[in-house]
């Protein structure tokens, strides 16, 4: 006979999900409300203007999804495109590739600019790519790419795009409240996150932005988006506008634990939040380095400050350290995805996660592990 | 300055979200696993069973898509339908509407059966369509048209499409859980229903489930589905087979609340689930007939059980008394859409509101907020 559901606690240091606040969790359980009720118009009203801060913009258009952040991309990329349209995307892991593959789907032609996995994507390579693709007229890349560790400068990305008159389509997921994201200063135009890593609330919200220029864009569009439910139109009405139309059902108890987890943010201030992951995520490479002898596979100035991509040792069976961390530990850590399965370990630090004890946690039950090897 | 979101508890007897049961509000709040644990692979299995006796249906394609009904709409269609496809529509309601403007997009070509809004589609109206378009190879409509409250035969109108060699997509938002529905008995092949009615869980997830024909059907496209995040292939992976592949991160704590909604529903057992919404409902129609001089729109025997489309009588502001139930009452109902707007109620009453106190509740407050005018 089945019975309800009630999860063994984990300690969450893989790419994301990361623990969440328990504050957010005690929010998802509030009395739900219709999402008409003049309470629930208040509360969009207050994500909205709280993920205005997170995202360091003034733009309007900014707004949460109701799914997960791979939504989100599909979002960003149906809207800004059309089939036939040119896209360049710059590409050194394997969320990069899904955007590619989404814009195959969406009868996009992909330029794909290749960078060795593990390295932040050369800006160099781009220019290249543009002065030959002079009818682009979207380049889309990843900033913290989650399958390699590595972080891109998606400013001068989008310098280089903007300067051959190009938007762009910005990947936040994995650097959203964790390290510096800034949307009006980086010019970046349609960009989406997701709320499970930096942001310490529960998965399935993608958090997103649209610059007035991308709004323009997808308003004179001579085909129309192609999907329903990712609409930008019929978004925007739903979620501002005079009166709002009724676009879906929005998950308004799902919106407590953003709302809850945007105002922790706030609290602690975003650039202390920045910090927080910069020094905690420094404490650990060196621990690891000093106790454990283990190293990021990323070179240092080119690494997600909270998410370390670790070299697996040689002799070393990769999957049998994380299901051990998992059994005698209740600790995920992350395997290595596409050309880095069985290469590599992923090791989060984020959100609610990024702090000392957590770290002395890791490393001790890291240790416990490798000396029953 | 923000603060916490603490809403107002409200009686929530719209369309839709209904009231959730507080078993599921406290399961979202349980620590949040990783779309890889091994607990979370067992939670998703359980789930799965249990859709199948929620849609009863043996079809190994059950599962829940990380979104609003309204994404299962979409998703449905952009499996089933090509670029060029003819698609009958029976429509007599907005969200059967819905489903013609998702068809368009995806660049379908649909052909409506027009019925009147108030009332079951005629499935004679769907015979003639399907005798003059011969090259039609799906059919779709909606069970419970939430918008006007008539409840079609979608046994009969199955049964029709298949005669003529097509494939039918099921819209079961409404009246999954709380009336009568048999996915595999029907012969339904696409068909994707929401969390947050008949189910008494929060919003956002929507339970699909797909015949074998239909996957057949999927697989066998000329032309790959234009979406990456609803496409069926890609979600069969994750839910199921040797090895699951990893496709979005599903939103673990939404799962947990599904998990409980699901488990109490096979508690109470579905039949009698369905016995309570009906008996319940033949208790609110006549002492609304009764106490307070007001009528369904729908006719007897083409009524959504569980929601009533209640005409609003002349010379009533319909916005007045809906306003004032939510002031005084915290009671909410809805409001006419499209064609309807103005001219209806939706008063629904499903899942864990369907029970006499609320019933009593609701009368009285409106013999107030009438008494008042």
């Amino acid at each position: 006979m089945q019975k309800s559901f009630i999860p063994v606690n984990r300690i969450l240091l893989g790419p994301g999900p990361s623990n969440v606040n328990p504050k957010v969790l005690e929010a998802l359980s509030r009395a739900t409300l219709g999402h008409l009720d003049p309470q629930f118009i208040e509360l969009m009203d207050e994500i909205k203007s709280s993920l205005k801060y997170t995202f360091k913009t003034e733009n309007d258009a900014t707004f949460v999804l109701s799914g997960p952040g791979s939504l989100g991309m599909e979002a960003c990329l149906v809207n800004m495109i059309e089939p036939g349209n040119k896209v360049v995307v710059c590409t050194g892991g394997y969320f990069a590739n899904r955007m590619i593959q989404i814009v195959e789907k969406i009868g996009g032609n992909p330029v794909p600019v290749k960078e060795t996995w593990g390295r932040a994507i050369d800006p160099q390579k781009l220019e290249d790519s543009l002065k030959t693709n002079r009818d682009a007229k979207i380049v889309a890349f990843v900033h913290a790419e989650t399958s390699t560790g590595a972080l891109s400068n998606i400013k001068e990305l989008s310098e280089i795009a903007h300067r051959h008159n190009c938007l762009v389509v910005a990947d936040v997921v994995t650097s959203l409240g964790a390290t510096d994201v800034m949307v009006d200063e980086w010019n970046l135009d349609a960009v989406y996150s997701c709320s499970q890593k930096g942001l310490a609330c529960v998965a399935g919200m993608s958090p997103v932005t649209f610059s007035e220029k991308a709004v323009h864009h997808i308003k004179n569009r001579k085909i129309p988006v192609q999907s329903w439910f990712n609409d930008l139109n019929l978004l925007l009405s739903y979620w501002g506008g005079q009166k709002r139309m009724y676009h879906h059902t929005a998950p308004s108890n799902q919106y407590y634990g953003l709302h809850e987890a945007l105002f922790i943010l706030k609290e602690e201030g975003i650039e202390n939040a920045w910090r927080r992951h910069k020094e905690n995520s420094a404490k650990l490479i060196s621990k690891l380095k000093d106790e454990l002898d283990l190293e990021p596979i990323v070179p240092n100035g080119e690494r997600i400050p909270h998410l370390q991509a670790i070299k697996v040792p040689d002799g070393v069976d990769e999957a049998k350290i994380r299901i051990e961390l998992l059994k005698q530990h209740n600790l995920e850590i992350g395997a290595g995805l596409g050309e880095l399965a069985g290469k590599i370990w992923r090791i989060g630090l984020m959100g609610y996660n990024s702090n000392d004890k957590i770290i002395d946690y890791l490393i001790g039950s890291l240790k416990k592990v490798f000396s029953e090897k």
